[in-house]
C-alpha cells in the first residue's frame, strides 16, 4: 500500500508543475517530441521490470497483454511526437489587414494554441501502462506543452510509482523543467487536486459514478476548468440476417474472442448482440464461450463489482442463460445471456447497462422494425457495430443515422475492441460515453483538449509566436485569408 | 411584455427541433451555406422595420449604431456560409488499412463530424442583432447543421419575436424543415429547456453570475451537455513609457473612445488602463472624456448595475476621480477614476472587476517590475492590449507571457473594442472570460462547438459519408495518413 500523498506534498507538486508551465510554453515542439521519445525509450528498456511488476498488480498475463501493451504505451507516446513535428495541431491561422473586408476594415489577426497549463490524469485500473502514469493522457498533456500530475490508481500503486520514476528521470535527462511530471496517489489527494486554483484541466478514465464525481467537483469550483472524463460503454453489435447466413459460424467465435477479451475489462466490450430471431447460433456460441479459459480479473472490487452486476442481469425474469461458469467461479469464467427484444425494451434501464467482466447479452429482434426499436431505447457510447453483406447496404443506410447517434465509432464487420491509435480514430461519444462529446481521448486528434487558442492582433513579426511569423519557419500548413497554404505551395 | 412560454409550448418547440436535428444531420454544406444566406437577406430587407423596433427596445443610436450591428449580423451568417462551402471544418481524415501499423494492423479508419443536436442559445442584450435571435451563435449552429433554439433577451422582446418571425420565414422558404429554429421567451422557460433531455448543447453571451447560474444547471443534469458561456472580461490595457512620450494625446483619446464606446456597454471594454507614472495626461484623458457625449444605455436594470457597480469603484479610498458626470447623470456620461498600482494591488478583488458601462480605472505603476506585479494579480479575460514603441520590442516580450496568460486575443496598438470576424479571429479565454476556453465565441472557428467527431471503421465506401468518400466528392482538404492532401495536390 503507498501512502495518501499529504496536503503539503500536493501543494508542492502543483507549485513545481505551475512553475514548469510557464517554462513549458515557450519549448519548441521539436523539444517535446524528443522527451516524449526518450520517455518511450526509457520505458521500453525498463520492460523486464516493469512486465512482471503489473503483472503481479493487476493479475493480467505477461504474455501477450501487458508485453503488447507496453509497446502500445511506447508507440503512443512517440506517435504524439509525431504530432509536433507535423505541426499541424498548432492550427495556424492568419488573416492579413484588409481594408475592404465586407464586415470593416479588418486588422492583421494571427492565431494559434498555446498550453492550458497543469494538467491533472486520472488513469485507469485496465491498462495499467497504456491508460496509467505514462499513458495516452500524458503523452497528449506532455505533447501539448502542459505538466502533468498524474493520479495514481489504487490497482497498481508500485507500477505507478516505478513508471513515474523512470518518466522523471528520463524527462529531465531530456532536458523538460523540473515539476514537468509527477505522481500523486489517495482518493482524497486527487480531490484535493482537482480543486487546486493552479490546476487547468483533468482527465479521467473509469466508471460512471467515479467519473461524474470528479466531473461534478470540477463544475464547482470557483474557476471551473475542462474535465474529459471517458465513463463507459455498453457497446451494441448488430448482426443483419444476411451475415447470420453467410457466417454464422465466425461471427460467434469472434464475438465470444471480443467480450471475453481481457476478462471483459474494456471499455469498448460488446455488451449487446443484436441477433436476428431463428438465428440458430446458441450451440455454437455456447462452444465458443465454453472454450475460453477463466482469468483472474484485476482485483477484488472489480471481481465483486462484476459478479453484482451479473446477477442483476441474470436474475431478470425475462433473461435466460445461455452458458455460464459452474458454482466453482474463480478464476471468472465468461456468462452469456438471451432475452427477447420486447422484454429488453421493456426493462432497457435495467439491460442496457455496462457490466465491466467477461458478460454479455444477446437480444434477439424479429424484424427491422424491432431492431430500429432496440437501437431507439439504447443510451450513447463509444462504439456500435454492424455485421452485414454489402447486399445489404440499402438497409444498413437506413440503421446509420440511429447507429451514428449512439457512438462516437462505427464498426463495419469487426469488433470494437482492440483500439489503433492514428490520425482518424475517435474514442468519445455523447454522454455518458463522455463528459465532453466534442473532442476524443484517443488519437492524435487528443492533443486538442489541453490546447487553448490565442489570437494577436497587429503584432509586429518579431513578437509573434514561430507559427505566426510571416516567413513561417516551421514551414507550417497554415490557413492564410481563409485559403489552406502547404509549405510545397509557398 | 411578451408572454413566458409555456412548458407544453416549450415541449413542442423542442420535439420539433429535435425531429428536424435528423434531418438537417443528412442536409449538404452547401443547402445549409443557401440557408444562411436567404436568412442574411431577409434580415437586410427588412432593416428599415428591424432597426427602429431595436431602437426603441435598446435605446442604441440607429446610426451607425444598429444599421452597422445588423450589416454584421448579416455578414456573419454569410460568412458561416463561407466555412460551409470551403469545408474544412469538417475535419475530414482518413487512415487508410495498413497491416505495417507500428502499433499493429490497422484498419481503414475515417473520421469527420456530426451536428451535435439540437442547440439552444442564450441571447445577449447589448447587440440586439449581432448577439441575439439571429446572431453569432444561431449562425454558427445552423451552420453545424444543429436546429437552434433561442431564449430571447427581455430587453429586447418585440424586436426578438420579429426577428424570429423573419428567420423562420426565411429558413423555410429556403428548404429548412419545420423545427430547424424557433424562440422561446422568460427565465424559467429558459431554465426548463436547458434541463430537456433532447438539447445537445447550450451557448450563452452576458454575466458572470448569468452565465454561472445556466452553467450550473447543464452539468447538473442526469446527462450534462456542453455549455458554451462567455461571462465577461475586464479588458486590460497596458502603456508603456516610449508609448506616453511619442503619442500619450492619441493614446488619450483612443482610449476615451473605446471604453464608451456604445455607452461601455461592451465585453471588450478596457476597464483597466495602466499608465506608468508621470504620463501627465491626466488634462488630455479628462478633455477627451468630458467630449464624449451622454447615452442612455440599454435599459434600466443595467443603468442600476451599472451606476452601483460604478459607486463601489468611485468610493474605494485609495481611488480617485478624474472625470465624472455632474449630478445630472442622465443621459449616462462616461466616469474615469485613478488609483496606484500599490493600492491597485490590495484591493485587487474589489477594483480588478468588470463593470458593465462607461467608466474606466487608471492604475498608474511606478517601473516594470510594479507593471508586472499588477499583471500577476488580475483574472483571465477576454482580451490584453498592449501600446508600446516596436523600440521596446524586448521589453514587451517578457510581457507576452503574462498578457497571454490573461487573455484570448492580445492587441498592439490598438482597443480591444469592435471585434472583426474572421478566420484567425478568436473570441474567448480562461474562466471567467468563457466557460470553455478551448473553443471561440466568435470567428469561423466557433462553428466547431457544435460538431462531434465520428470515426467509420472498416465501412464500404458507399456507406461513408461523402467526405470520407476515396473520390472526394467535395474536393476537400483531408488528412490522409497523416499528411495533409489537398484538393490540388490531387
Amino acid at each position: 500500500m503507498i501512502a495518501e500523498t499529504s496536503r503539503t506534498e500536493i501543494d508542492r507538486i502543483i507549485a513545481a508543475a505551475t512553475t514548469a508551465a510557464a517554462q513549458l510554453a515557450v519549448t519548441t515542439p521539436g523539444e517535446r517530441a524528443r522527451w516524449l521519445d526518450a520517455a518511450a525509450d526509457a520505458l521500453e528498456k525498463a520492460a523486464d521490470e516493469l512486465v512482471p511488476l503489473a503483472a503481479r498488480e493487476t493479475h493480467l498475463p505477461e504474455r501477450p497483454r501487458l508485453r503488447s501493451e507496453l509497446l502500445r504505451t511506447v508507440f503512443q507516446l512517440r506517435l504524439f511526437g509525431q504530432v509536433l513535428t507535423d505541426g499541424e495541431f498548432l492550427d495556424a491561422t492568419i488573416d492579413h489587414a484588409d481594408p475592404d473586408w465586407p464586415m470593416g476594415a479588418r486588422p492583421d489577426i494571427r492565431r494559434t494554441v498555446v498550453p492550458i497549463g497543469p494538467v491533472l490524469v486520472f488513469t485507469a485500473s485496465n491498462f495499467p501502462f497504456a491508460l496509467s502514469v505514462a499513458g495516452h493522457d500524458t503523452a497528449a498533456a506532455l505533447a501539448a506543452g502542459c505538466p502533468v500530475v498524474v493520479k495514481a490508481h489504487p490497482g497498481h500503486p508500485e507500477l505507478s510509482v516505478r513508471t513515474r520514476d523512470i518518466l522523471v528521470e528520463a524527462l529531465t535527462a531530456a532536458g523538460a523543467p523540473t515539476g514537468t511530471f509527477d505522481l500523486l496517489c489517495g482518493v482524497e489527494a486527487g480531490r484535493t487536486a482537482l480543486r487546486h486554483p493552479d490546476i487547468a484541466a483533468a482527465s479521467f478514465t473509469g466508471s460512471e459514478a467515479g467519473g461524474r464525481a470528479l466531473f461534478d467537483i470540477a463544475n464547482a469550483r470557483p474557476r471551473p476548468i475542462p474535465f474529459y472524463g471517458e465513463l463507459g460503454s455498453v457497446n451494441p453489435v448488430v448482426v443483419t440476417l444476411g451475415a447470420v447466413k453467410a457466417r454464422g459460424p465466425e461471427l460467434a467465435e469472434g464475438f465470444a474472442s471480443s467480450f471475453t477479451l481481457g476478462a471483459g475489462q474494456f471499455c469498448t466490450k460488446p455488451g449487446l448482440l443484436l441477433l436476428p430471431e431463428g438465428h440458430g447460433l446458441d450451440e455454437t456460441l455456447c462452444a465458443a464461450v465454453a472454450s475460453v479459459p477463466g482469468q483472474a480479473m484485476l482485483n477484488e472490487r472489480i471481481t465483486d463489482g462484476y459478479r453484482s452486476g451479473r446477477e442483476q442481469l441474470r436474475e431478470h425474469p425475462a433473461v435466460t442463460v445461455l452458458s455460464e461458469p459452474g458454482p466453482a467461479d474463480d478464476p471468472i469464467r465468461p456468462t452469456l445471456l438471451k432475452v427477447r427484444a420486447d422484454d429488453f425494451m421493456k426493462s432497457a434501464e435495467s439491460l442496457a447497462v455496462e457490466c465491466f467482466g467477461p458478460v454479455s447479452l444477446i437480444v434477439e429482434y424479429a424484424d427491422e422494425a424491432e431492431l430500429r426499436a432496440v437501437l431507439g431505447v439504447l443510451k450513447p457510447g463509444l462504439t456500435a457495430t454492424v455485421h452485414a453483406q454489402e447486399s445489404e447496404s440499402d438497409m444498413v443506410r437506413t440503421l446509420l443515422p440511429a447507429l451514428t447517434r449512439l457512438a462516437g465509432r462505427l464498426i463495419w464487420n469487426g469488433w470494437p475492441t482492440g483500439i489503433i491509435l492514428s490520425w482518424a480514430q475517435h474514442h468519445g461519444g455523447p454522454y455518458p460515453a463522455t463528459t465532453a462529446p466534442v473532442f476524443t481521448s484517443m488519437g492524435t486528434a487528443a492533443i486538442a483538449r489541453f490546447l487553448r487558442p490565442v489570437a494577436w492582433q497587429g503584432f509586429p513579426d518579431a513578437l509573434l509566436l514561430p507559427p505566426l511569423r510571416e516567413t513561417n519557419p516551421w514551414q507550417l500548413s497554415r490557413r492564410i485569408n481563409g485559403i489552406r497554404v502547404t509549405p510545397a505551395d509557398g
